[in-house]
């Protein structure tokens, strides 16, 4: 398939959405990003990329890093992850404290808010140097020795960043994590203060579209089976309450962050990275969603 | 892919689960089914049917019938369809009214008992004569004439629904149903009563895995999009709150029902249906559950 | 205290308000109400009555026939009736599914819809002509042999009151009803259609005020310390998710009902009634909540 | 009356339910009290004093000391507070982080945690001393010079305290408080750690039932109003999620704390301290509570 001539007419067919939606804003380093950026890069699994926009430009990561480290997370525990955090969509959105304290502090999946600050305090107790392991593992896993966190997105992050201590603090109380309350969360918020461009989160996706292929990087390692159950709570739970939505429009696996970043995989064809910082309502990205939307309508290719 | 073989394994390999999970017993028709029954039957798109055990045995579908009155309804409504009902997993329990009332009415999705109880009003208001039209549908889609409704059940379910005619009640209260309430629950009851055996049940969702030949039954006709669209639904909404754990462990869009029956597809290959009357405590079926775990295990083959 | 001074200077000084809130309208017969009906009445233990405005003027009591129905149940079944009740404030809106649903079942309080629900089932399983005997005991009590239900008011209620109907039927799925859903609700709703003045409604309440006296009237009799425990939950659950506030601002026991009235006692001294059909946003009359609050400050009299 | 008799016989009448309930165990510092002490206090307006049991030994406060900062902060702020926490009983446990996330982060009322920690940030934005001027206050109120924090149950509850920190850090994410977290939060535990002896708290309730002498300790004073309007709010919230059965059984405002201690008034007769420090699942102590209950019913007193 031609995929760049398709990327090529999506780029021209999403362009009256440009002024919907909201950067993020809760913090600076977010609200500061030039809203009308866009970027789309496409990796098929027999070698061919393909990119529009500005693919060679990095944001901020933000949830979507959430899929590394469950990667690193299963790889080192086995199914035996699933006894500190569920793989239920949640139906609320990413960071309620109403359905947290309903099952006694058991997040309902890895991707809300609470599940993936479990996912950092399994990291912190089960590696030699965490920060330093989780950057190999995403290096190789996208081919860039120069990928790295933004710290002063981590630190204003962790300034602002009540409500992720109350969930932190609310895991604490339910004996949920190990460490102290402190260190899981500056750990959590560095891990979503990675950036990356488009051609980098595609390649990095890859490896969970190619089957074929053994993943292992960097030391972390997984079977074809566990490589396509993260693939299958993508699906559920990648997207916070609009989760269904996407499934429905798009209907691939993928995972959202509200630097405005979507990653996607087409199961043994290709992975799929969208950029363009304005959100809708519920922390998507616009341009993002309609341009993965356009993507499996036009190739008429989902996994559905 | 020899799939009787498979299959002939895979009935056996779950045998030591044979006593594990209760029948629902909320009425006398469900209570008294033979509990040790098992039956699968899977059907290629090449045209080919596989089957082991009690598969031309008809059993209640429940649940199952929402995937064809969701159908209808898409057919006639179109998108407009989903300002009647919302597309997002519940993430609570197939029947709650927590949910309902927190969202003043709207459900969240076609396949939770208030969504269903919606879309037998949509019919109710949209059709000539909607039970007959409902079966017509039915009995092309499984290409079979005898295919019908169980009054007994239909009758002993709005006797024992009083958690269903609070829901109804409640969509009314909050004007999501246009039909007197009694007439809706009596409509309700009677497409959940409808029993078909895994034979025709696979046939019935060869239609949903099928993309290639056009969706028309019965006046009932649907796009290739819709027809996926549909399959997205039943992906993430279609096991209640285990939607997730169905989705990890099988890797396919399926709908089950309390009557022990499974129906699941794999888009382009084919469709599968299995009924055994046990179910675990979230309402799936215990042997159904592991059948196709294993089915996509053994097969190497899911949507992920 | 020169009481009558007190009511005409407060009857004054309310009038400002006159026009602020709304009538209840969720059926004809309560919309059709004169909104500037104005009444209060005052009958000390001493066996003075003191009234102003339209004190003959019969309406609809609604919920504050509760307290009557709770009176009857509290005498046939005694400290039991608390297993099928608690006697906590509920802390939402006085019709929400929501905490019923999350306390399997078992009404908060009597005076929310789920708990009077309860005592209308108590009653009509305990009593030999249910709707004779609460007429006799409320006609007894007011001291008015022609005080009565409005026939109109209960039929227009049942036909439009899906919330109850939702509410009484997801009771029976909890097994916290015994009669027929249609009956309880009938009778439910004959209760809420009761009609009295503001005299006969302040003659009716001082029996809860004056603990000397013995309670018994037509056969339904309390000891002074039920008495007094009808009192306390008057305090705490009369006023829906606004019993705080009446506390604060009023310090009496009370009930209010959406007819606009509300009646209370100051105990060992006085009852009181008042009428004002035009609501607050929580359901409760906006001259008459001014009206207790005035009577308290100004006689600088509170159980407080 | 009298009540030395009075109270003597109620301390045997109790004795039966002396190995009932549990001590708190969250932090040692309330693990490791005597669980066996018993002490009753009563302070009557008119100058006398009458106790039983180890009515001079010193306990935590615990929730308690609430009542003093809302005394404080009522008469600093006057009814501005009620913006910044409301006055309805919850409903829901005193910790609950549901509601306060369902209401948006304003406290239902200033008891729960949440409440009484915006006192405390009140108290730490308006006042020039605050830890200082808080103990200056209760030091009047209860007579005594020597009453004090207690250092050791103040940092272990902050070191335990990850609850609490989740609701503080929810406070802060909805704007609620204006202070630093963390120094909101050591305040507020060191009011907690405040420890009274029955004797003390007796005396430092009697100002809230004794509305002919002028409320006027350390520079904090209060209108006759501004007193029963305190009174109202112990009525309504006083007890956590058991303020209806409080009210139902002893029909006195009053305050308990885990600590095992429970303070009540009868407006314009006496106040009373009651000190056991097992806890029923409520967490109110169980002889405490069974003290109050026999005090009204035997005397015959109570508000209503």
């Amino acid at each position: 398939m031609n995929y760049q001539a398709v990327l090529e007419d999506i780029s021209k067919a999403v362009r009256p959405l440009a002024g919907q939606g909201k950067l993020a804003d809760y913090i600076p380093a977010l609200a500061n990003v030039n809203p009308d950026k866009y970027a789309v890069c496409l990796n098929s699994i027999d070698g061919h990329m393909y990119s529009v926009g500005d693919a060679g430009e990095r944001f901020s990561l933000q949830s979507i890093s959430k899929v590394f480290s469950l990667a690193m997370c299963l790889s080192i525990k086995g199914e035996g992850l699933w006894k500190r955090v569920g793989k239920e969509p949640s139906g609320t959105a990413f960071n309620s404290l109403v359905q947290l304290e309903a099952e006694h502090g058991l997040p309902r999946n890895p991707f809300i808010n609470a599940g993936a600050i479990v996912l950092a305090d399994v990291l912190l107790t089960s590696l030699a140097d965490p920060e330093e392991n989780f950057l190999s593992f995403v290096r190789e896993l996208c081919g860039s020795g120069t990928v790295g966190y933004n710290l002063d997105v981590a630190r204003s992050e962790r300034e602002n960043g009540y409500l992720n201590a109350a969930i932190a603090n609310l895991l604490k109380y339910h004996k949920k994590i190990e460490c102290d309350v402190e260190e899981v969360l500056a750990f959590y918020f560095k891990m979503c203060s990675l950036e990356m461009n488009c051609k980098e989160l595609a390649r990095a996706f890859l490896a969970f579209a190619n089957h074929n292929e053994k993943f292992c990087y960097s030391g972390i390692s997984l079977t074809s089976s566990q490589v396509k159950r993260i693939n299958a709570v993508m699906q559920t739970c990648g997207f916070y309450d609009e989760a269904g939505e996407f499934s429905y429009l798009v209907g691939l696996p993928g995972k959202s962050g509200v630097g405005g970043g979507i990653a996607a995989i087409y199961p043994r064809r290709y992975s799929v990275a969208v950029w363009s910082p304005r959100l809708n309502s519920k922390g998507n990205s616009v341009m993002g969603m309609k341009t993965l939307e356009l993507l499996t309508t036009e190739t008429m290719e989902s996994i559905f």
